[in-house]
């Protein structure tokens, strides 16, 4: 796995199960992932040599991240190496333009949009949307960078100017007046043999993913069943392999498609306690092309909310009155360093009420960031 | 932790969600553990100057056997290695005339025994308690090695001679008419907070515990509510910190203790799906004495089978096949050569018919051993 973040670590730990010869592409030994897997390669996790020396090392490649550049996905397909998911769908992915384009091919529900090269797109496509409007870097962002809600005109202009500078593409989408916010994944492997999980409710805060209701409460069925076909429609028409998660605006009338990954993703992280296969094992089983496990859930419900670092980068007096208040908190700690903000592990409840598994996921990440002092 | 196999391996695992810094003292780089654990020391995991030295790299160290010996435990806790368990409660694993006298003192349910020194102690002993009765070495002895059930005295006398001569010290013990064969496990931290499992049904076959059906079917309240309490009873009597594995028979009557194993053990590898907290998380938080975890089941059922190895040693078709018959069989692969009757890793089924789970976990273990081709 190209990366040694967090989401490589819970890889390693599912790869360990499985007897799946697990190695990790990673910048540092401090990294995630580096801290704890026996198999580490360090080097430049989006840089030419390093990744296409791993892809020789390794059998099939995937990633926990989408920021190797396109030329060095490229250069290893054209070695020989296996990139699984392959280039061709991690371009959708990457970059949102593509992603946007084809998914209005398939006839994907989505927020209106459209490309923009000077600050007049954006008016003339806010005359039809009202404002505010959303207007996205079509790449290279990822847990709220690069997204800007604009109010106005100059507000767009100010945007459009700055990113041109920077020679980023933009895109402008409506701002979805949704009721909440939703996600669903969906594994695929190369055989095509897909699995879809339940539709998850997402909670967002400042553009990251905080907390995660799974399956999502209250949603009806038809929609439900339409998140989940349109996941695997999308990971069919794309091609992706192992996981993908589709994140969505719930409205009134449907669903709505937001935002594409092709890993396992922070959505997905109830997986671990809450469903008979985690994400991270189906993603080895798919990219891996073994027969796919079961996405069953077992309990009602499960949340999951994350860890984020507060003032105070002392935690472990934080973690032991957690663990003792709730014994049934499952918490993940990913070996990282405490800084405000930053996301150092997350937690998961599993049970029958939705709320009171809420209610105690939140008081166990709020007291770790220390916010109850 | 002491020790490179599978308990370590599935140790690490549990590691790393707790963001504990984890390191093995592994015999040699193939072992379980060392294939999989960032953290790895190669050297002697029974040596005095392995021991010493990996116990002063580390805050605290335990075990995944029972076969480091007193004088070394002695040598590193005389030299300030935190050891948990302890050399005290250590002694009762390894030596089974001084867990039984000790279980005597406490007035646990035990087969009826006594040390023997001669052919005539036996058949002394077989004079109350009838043929067969079965010799067991006090120490060293693991997984029906060590254990002999002779039908008479000549046997015996032949398996007293050969003890003699390798000057293993011996005990006898009464053949108990056991309806089935029980476990419990219980953790203990050194503040003395205790958690305790479901009791289970193990199934053994050549000495070798095969199945575990969690909870055990049709267990009267009273014998289960007995065995958790000698469980619990043992283990602060004895000053265990971790897991503590209590083995039984079931009788008409009650329940007699068997044996004791004071680390993760086989009949535990259900609570990883079938518990909130797995003993390899629990056996991490007791020996750091951090607060324990919940050992609260969800499903109705878990049922755990071996994997042992067939006389093919090829077996990643016969792991496809697996698991695309039965999605929800959970797999873990201990990272091992195949050979005939060698653990090598272990199936899970969580649900609601002990019976269906038992016979699908079955069939996973036959099939994977290659017995049903």
């Amino acid at each position: 796995m190209v990366g040694g973040g967090q989401l490589s670590r819970m890889t390693h730990q599912a790869a360990i199960a499985l007897g799946v010869d697990f190695g990790v592409l990673a910048a540092g030994p401090a990294d995630s992932a580096a801290l704890v897997c026996g198999n580490v390669t360090l080097g430049d996790d989006r840089g030419l040599q390093d990744v296409l020396a791993f892809a020789k090392a390794n059998d099939v490649v995937t990633f926990d991240h989408e920021h190797v550049p396109e030329p060095v996905l490229r250069a290893v397909e054209e070695a020989g190496g296996l990139l699984r998911p392959g280039r061709d769908p991690l371009r959708f992915a990457q970059d949102k333009l593509r992603m946007r384009t084809r998914l209005t091919e398939l006839g994907a529900p989505a927020p209106r949009w459209r490309a923009v090269a000077s600050p007049e797109h954006v008016t003339a496509f806010a005359a039809g949307t009202g404002w505010p409007v959303v207007l996205k870097a079509a790449r290279g962002g990822y847990d709220g960078k690069g997204v800007w809600v604009v109010d106005d005109a100059d507000a767009a202009a100010a945007v459009v100017a700055r990113a041109a500078a920077e020679d980023v593409p933009l895109l402008v989408e409506e701002k979805v007046a949704f009721e909440r916010e939703l996600a669903v994944q969906v594994a695929r492997s190369p055989h095509g043999q897909v699995a879809v999980y339940p539709v998850v409710e997402t909670v967002q805060r400042d553009g990251i993913c905080h907390e995660v209701i799974a399956p999502a409460p209250g949603l009806s069925e038809d929609k439900a069943t339409r998140a989940q076909q349109l996941a695997i429609e999308i990971a069919h028409a794309l091609g992706v392999t192992g996981m993908l998660a589709v994140e969505l605006f719930e409205t009134a009338d449907g669903v709505l498609v937001n935002e594409l990954a092709m890993r396992p993703h922070n959505s997905g992280h109830w997986t671990i306690e809450g469903a008979r296969t985690s994400q991270f094992e189906q993603h080895l089983r798919a990219v891996l092309d073994l027969p796919l496990g079961s996405p069953r859930t077992d309990a009602p419900f499960t949340v999951m909310a994350n860890l984020l670092g507060g003032e105070d980068p002392e935690v472990y007096r934080r973690y032991l009155h957690v663990m003792a208040v709730d014994p049934e908190v499952k918490i993940h700690f990913y070996g990282k360093d405490v800084r405000p903000g930053r996301k150092i592990g997350h937690v998961t409840v599993t049970g029958d009420d939705h709320r009171d598994l809420l209610e105690r996921a939140r008081a166990a990440a709020d007291y770790l960031r220390g916010d109850d002092q």
